[in-house]
C-alpha cells in the first residue's frame, strides 16, 4: 500500500476542524489547556479505553456518548491540567464541558466526547472552560496550525507535540487518518492508552472502524511502557466521517485491510513519538523478539523488557548489561527456553551480538558503549522457538523522570 | 510469645560458625567477597527460591544437594562480586565452590548450600576461592564478629549490612534464630527473595522447616519490591541443627506454631531492612491494606502501591499525591471496589487523611510535607470491603536509583 505522511495533523482529514486555546485551568499562560476537533458533518466513531478500574470522570461519559448515539459523533473536546478524575463531582463535570461545546456548536451534547488529562484527584473548575467555550469554537478552522494548537492543548509534561497525518488510496479514492497524542508519564497502556484522537474522512461503519482500531492498538499503543503505570484516563478515539466518498466499509474486506495497513501506521509512528518523549527520557528503547512459540509470548517478552527498571537505567547509563535483558525475559511469565536465547544491541552507530544460546559471548565494552550511545537503541532477542515476532517501544530511566515525578503537583 | 532480639546474628543460634573474607572476585581489597556459614553437627535445611525461569547455577546446585541429602545441610558457601548466572561452566563453578568448601571441612560436597551474587553474565573465576579457602575455614568461630564478617561478605550495593537474631522459648528450652542478608537492587521477590541465610538451633523436622520458610515468606519477602525486578539468585535458606533439645517439632502443633511466629517476626525486620536499605532509596515505605475481602487480595493491592515508580517518586518528593495509590490500585489486577477506597499518610510526624471513598479530601498540604519529610511512611489504606489485612515494604525511587544502575557493570 501506498502512504504518503503529510502534514496538517487531525485536520488532515476532510471536513475536520480544530482549535487549541489556554482558558486557565493551568496556570502558566503561554501553556495552552483547552482542545476541540469537530468534524462539520456527523461522524463514526470508536474508542478503546484503559482497564485501570479507576476511570476518569470523561472516559465513563465519552463511552456512554457513543453508545447513546449509536457509534455517531462529531465532535472532541479536552482539557489538559486536571484529569477529572477520583473527584466527587466528576461525571457531572465532564457532561458540564460536553454541554458548553455542544450549545456552542448546535448539536446535541451526546455528540461530544471528552478527554481530561493532568493530576487526578483535584476539582476540575469548569468556569475556565465556560468562559472560552465562545472563542474556542468560533475560531475552529481546518488549517495545520489548527491542529498543531490543539496538539498543543493536550500536552502536560509532553516535551514534544505528537501529531501525525497521511494519505492514502481506497478505491480511488484519496483518504486521510491524522491524529494528536499525549503521553509521557503514567505510560503503560493496557488495551488503550495515553489520550490519542484520530481524524479520517474514509467511509466505514462503526463497528469497522472499532475491530480495526482495537486491532492495531494491541501492536502499537499497548507494546509501549514508560514506568509500568497503567493511567486511569487512557482512551484512544478515532471519528470517521466518510467525506472521501470510498465505498462505505462494512466488512473484513480488501478495503478495510488497507485502512487498517495505513491505521496500524499511524499508530505504530505515534507510539515511537510517546516514547521517545517518555518521561526525562533521553533514549527510546524498541525491543524486538523474533522466532517465539506464539504471539502472546512475543508480547509479554518484549514488555516485559521494556518495564524493567534495571534495564532501563543500565541504557541510560549506555551499558551493555545483557544480564538484565535475560532476567526480564526470565520473571516476564512468558513459558520460554532461556537457554535458547541469544541478545543482540543496535544502533545507527551498528550492532553487537552479547548474547547466544543464553550465555554470555566475548565482546568489546567500546563498541557497545559507542551503539548504546546512540539516542534510539534497538534490542534484537531471538528466541529460536517458533515463527512469531513482537515489537515494543520505551524508554530509558533517568534523573529527570525522578525528577519531574518528585514535585509533579507543585 | 516473648521474644528478645539479641546480637550475634548466624553465630547466635547454638553450634553455629561463620567467617567472611575478601578473596579477591571483588577488586575492591577493602570489600569482603566470600562468606561461609557452618554448623557443627548435621542441621535440617529449607530453602525456596526465585521463580525466575533464569536460575543462578548456585541455586541449581543448592536445590540438587539439599533433595540428594534428605534436607540434612551443614554448611553454606556464598560470594559477592558475581552472580555466577547465564555462564556455560556455572554448575561446574558452583559444585567446584561446594567441593572446595567440603574438603577443607572434611564432610561430604552434598552438605554444602551454595549462594552467589553480583553481576550476571561473567565467570565466575574459582581461583580466588581456591586460594582463600583454608583461610576462610581456619578462622571459622562462633563470635559476633564472625556473623557480622559473613554479613558484610554477602553484600553488593547494599549500604546497610543486614543482620539480626532473636531468643524464645519452646518446651522451656531457650531457643534461637539468627539471620543474614543481602538485597538491595533487583528485589522484587516471587515465592523466593534475595539472598537470605538463616540459623536455629531449634529441633525441627526437615519438612517442618520448609513449611514454616514457605508460609512466613509469603508474608514477609514476598511482600518487599525496590525495582519490580525479580532476580535470578532469590535464595532464601534456613539450617536448624536441634542444639536446643526441645522436644522434635514434627507436626503443625503448638511448638510449630511458635516457630512460625518468631520466624515471621524476624523476616519481618529483615524485609524491612532490605526494603529500607533499597538501591539509592531515602524513605522506607510500608504500604499496609486494611479489610480486603480476600488475602490475595490484599497482598495485591499492597503491593501494587509499592512498585509505581510515579508514587515512589512522589514519596522521595514529599509529594503527598494520593491519586497515584489509587492509580496503582485500580491497575493492580485486584477485585476491588474503588469507591469504598480511603487513604491515609503516617510517619513518626504524625498522619493525615487525603482520600475518602476513592474522592479527594481537603487536607493541609503543609502538615501532608511534614508527614512526608520523614525517612519512614506508612501508607494506610482501608478498603472497607471486607477482614483481611496485608502489609508491603518498598522504598522511594531516587536519582541515586539511576546513577547506581546506570553503570552498575563498570
Amino acid at each position: 500500500m501506498d502512504l504518503k505522511f503529510i502534514s496538517g495533523g487531525v485536520c488532515a482529514s476532510k471536513n475536520f476542524l480544530a482549535n487549541g486555546i489556554h482558558c486557565g485551568i493551568r496556570k502558566d499562560k503561554n501553556k495552552k489547556d483547552l482542545a476541540l476537533i469537530f468534524s462539520e458533518i456527523p461522524a463514526h466513531s470508536a474508542a478503546v479505553y484503559t482497564k485501570n478500574l479507576v476511570k476518569g470522570a470523561p472516559l465513563i461519559v465519552t463511552k456512554e456518548h457513543i453508545k447513546i448515539n449509536n457509534g455517531i459523533s462529531q465532535g472532541i473536546i479536552c482539557n489538559s491540567g486536571n484529569a477529572n478524575t477520583c473527584n466527587a463531582d466528576g461525571i457531572e463535570i465532564a457532561e458540564a464541558m460536553a454541554n458548553l461545546a455542544a450549545n456552542e456548536l448546535n448539536i446535541t451534547p451526546e455528540n461530544i466526547l471528552i478527554g481530561s488529562t493532568g493530576v487526578i484527584g483535584q476539582k476540575l473548575n469548569i468556569e475556565p472552560i465556560k468562559n472560552n467555550i465562545h472563542e474556542l469554537v468560533k475560531n475552529l478552522n481546518h488549517s495545520p496550525e489548527a491542529s498543531d494548537s490543539a496538539a498543543r492543548a493536550i500536552m502536560t509534561t509532553d516535551t514534544q507535540k505528537k501529531e501525525i497525518a497521511a494519505e492514502f488510496e481506497i478505491n480511488n479514492k484519496i483518504c486521510h487518518i491524522g491524529g494528536i497524542a499525549k503521553g509521557s508519564g503514567m505510560i503503560h497502556p493496557n488495551m488503550a492508552t495515553m489520550l490519542v484522537f484520530l481524524t479520517s474522512d474514509v467511509n466505514i461503519s462503526s463497528e469497522c472502524l472499532q475491530k480495526a482500531l482495537s486491532n492495531c492498538v494491541d501492536s502499537t499503543f499497548n507494546m509501549i511502557s514508560i514506568d509500568g503505570d497503567t493511567s486511569t484516563n487512557d482512551m484512544a478515539v478515532i471519528l470517521a466521517n466518510g467525506s472521501a466518498q470510498n465505498n462505505l466499509i462494512d466488512s473484513d474486506n480488501d478495503e478495510f485491510k488497507i485502512f487498517c495497513s495505513a491505521l496500524n501506521t499511524i499508530l505504530t509512528k505515534l507510539s515511537r513519538m510517546i516514547a521517545a518523549d517518555g518521561e526525562g527520557a533521553t533514549k527510546l528503547l524498541e525491543c524486538r523478539i523474533f522466532n517465539a512459540s506464539d504471539l502472546n509470548t512475543a508480547r509479554i517478552c518484549a514488555k516485559s523488557v521494556i518495564c524493567s527498571s534495571l534495564f532501563k537505567a543500565a541504557m541510560f547509563g549506555a551499558d551493555a548489561n545483557w544480564g538484565r535483558v535475560l532476567c526480564a525475559l526470565g520473571y516476564s511469565g512468558a513459558d520460554i527456553d532461556v537457554n535458547k536465547i541469544n541478545v543482540e544491541f543496535e544502533s545507527n552507530a551498528g550492532k553487537i551480538k552479547v548474547c547466544e544460546n543464553g550465555a554470555g559471548l566475548d565482546f568489546s565494552e567500546e563498541t557497545a558503549k559507542k551503539i548504546l550511545n546512540e539516542n534510539e537503541i534497538i534490542i534484537n532477542i531471538n528466541s529460536n522457538s517458533g515463527n512469531y515476532t513482537a515489537t515494543a517501544w520505551g524508554c530509558d530511566l533517568t534523573y529527570d523522570y525522578v525528577k519531574i515525578n518528585g514535585s509533579y503537583r507543585s
